[in-house]
């Protein structure tokens, strides 16, 4: 965490002893926290658990959780009486930006003119404005559909899409087209989407959920976006989906590993963009990180429920 | 026009006589028509009308009418009795989107990370992510708001942006905050602008518009943005500023001249993104302006007032 950002957890907050939780640390010191912040190591926060101790709340400084996405955790942390919770909050907004950025960089075929722009600095006006489309009634594709999703849906409004989600369990108050993801229908949707975002976790269902079927299934010309985790996508597959046109663009923050290496095809395959898992930053995160674990300190002194809570 | 969109005109209408006007026409060509539809050249239309003949409606391809901007043209349609019309409706949407599509691009750092990616393939998250930045709440302002504006201030709407529309008469029905284009306030709001949206039609009254003066009122590191027309910018003032730092990003889609020649001093300045005049391109455009003039045909045919007219 920056300086000035802890001086104003400090300046927040003097009713709990919070640790910034970093990769290296030890279970003795999580052991006598109280509010442990950032990413601690999973290891050294079971064994404090373990011996009694450690800290009541956990707050992560990411929106994903995979590496506590386990039972053993979720019970260590029953057992102890603590609470886990995500910064959710804090990235729903940049995310659901960043996918909307990519729709409209592709329909705009931005790619292609950055191309020009760095290469022959010709004046392709016929081909790009070719190349461009509306998003207007187009479809859209949510897979994971949680916060994130829902601004997405928001940002879609003015383009009158067509926008279905696609989340582990349908809550039925969307207010959209919604399919579980076990559903045999999610096929058939990925078939008439336009655009398919993938904002699926990482989790033992959702490993390799994008495979030689699934890109298969989608609707020849397709664009595929991922916001979510690298590992719910068979590169591999995807790959041979954007050399045969069956996809005809991707837009990846994630990938599988990060860094992807410099050699890795992906980076050359047509019409594929990627950017370094940006898509959550913005130059205020660390200020609205600190201000999310803020209100649930504030939250934990006066006995309310905290918020973002995974268990 | 391509051929089958012009086998689309010829059966969707079978009342009037359309021709397809080019660059080269011949006045009694023009003199001969019933309607005219694309860039009819201005002398041989005027000399048409000087005759006593003429098409009864002029439909231009474009949203932008500059070369009919004068007095005498407007006069000439006036004694014909002949109506002038542009195709807004076709290119409202396109443009807003790419203006939407480059005020993202901008926030979410893409012009960054497409150079890694088509450099070094490195990974910089974190230099990325600190450059990126949310739209919420922050300043727009929009030059020439008409159309295009209405269109790009509903698009905003889902990041709660204050949106200021300038245009040269305020109807005051408009629903936003708007000033006059000859306001004296116009340049205390450019200070207050994140983003300034240059949609100014070129027009004697407009040229250079945005010089030194104009990008001395912005507030500093404010984006600007044009999709409006080259000849409302001083291009040397727009490079300086990038070059100072006084515009933190210039994303255009016109320039002076166009083709902008690729030794250009703007294609290597300071986040200067580029694209060649592709704004209101999409795939299907040239249906859309087919639609849009059968639905002025339809109107013709019923004595009912024409859409989108000029004079």
């Amino acid at each position: 965490m920056p300086g000035p950002t802890e001086a104003r957890l400090r300046a927040g907050s003097t009713a709990f002893d919070v640790i910034s939780a970093t990769s290296g640390q030890q279970a003795d010191t999580l052991a006598a926290a109280e509010v442990a912040y950032g990413q601690p190591p999973v290891d050294a926060l079971l064994r404090a658990f373990h011996s009694g101790a450690g800290p009541r709340l956990v707050q992560l400084s990411s929106a994903g959780y995979t590496n506590y996405a386990t039972a053993q955790v979720r019970d260590a942390f029953k057992r102890r009486g603590a609470a886990l919770c995500k910064s959710s909050r804090v990235y729903d907004e940049p995310v659901a930006q960043h996918m909307l950025a990519f729709m409209l960089a592709s329909a705009r075929a931005l790619p292609e003119t950055m191309k020009v722009a760095l290469g022959d600095r010709s004046w392709p006006t016929a081909s790009i404005r070719e190349q461009s489309y509306l998003l207007n009634r187009q479809t859209v594709v949510i897979l994971g559909y949680g916060s994130i999703g829902i601004r997405l849906a928001a940002m879609c409004k003015p383009f009158d899409m067509r926008v279905v989600g696609i989340r582990q369990t349908v809550r039925g108050d969307e207010g959209i087209e919604m399919l579980s993801v076990s559903d045999p229908r999610v096929n058939v949707i990925l078939g008439e989407a336009d655009h398919v975002v993938n904002l699926l976790p990482a989790h033992e269902t959702t490993q390799r959920f994008f495979d030689v079927v699934r890109f298969a299934a989608c609707k020849p010309g397709a664009r595929f976006y991922n916001g979510g985790r690298g590992a719910t996508v068979d590169q591999d597959a995807l790959l041979a989906a954007l050399q045969s046109g069956q996809l005809s663009a991707a837009l990846l923050d994630v990938t599988d590993p990060e860094p992807l290496p410099p050699t890795h095809p992906l980076w050359s395959a047509p019409n594929c963009v990627i950017t370094p898992h940006s898509a959550g930053g913005h130059g205020d995160e660390h200020d609205r990180l600190v201000d999310h674990l803020l209100g649930n300190l504030a939250r934990l002194g006066k006995g309310e429920p905290v918020d973002d809570r995974v268990y």
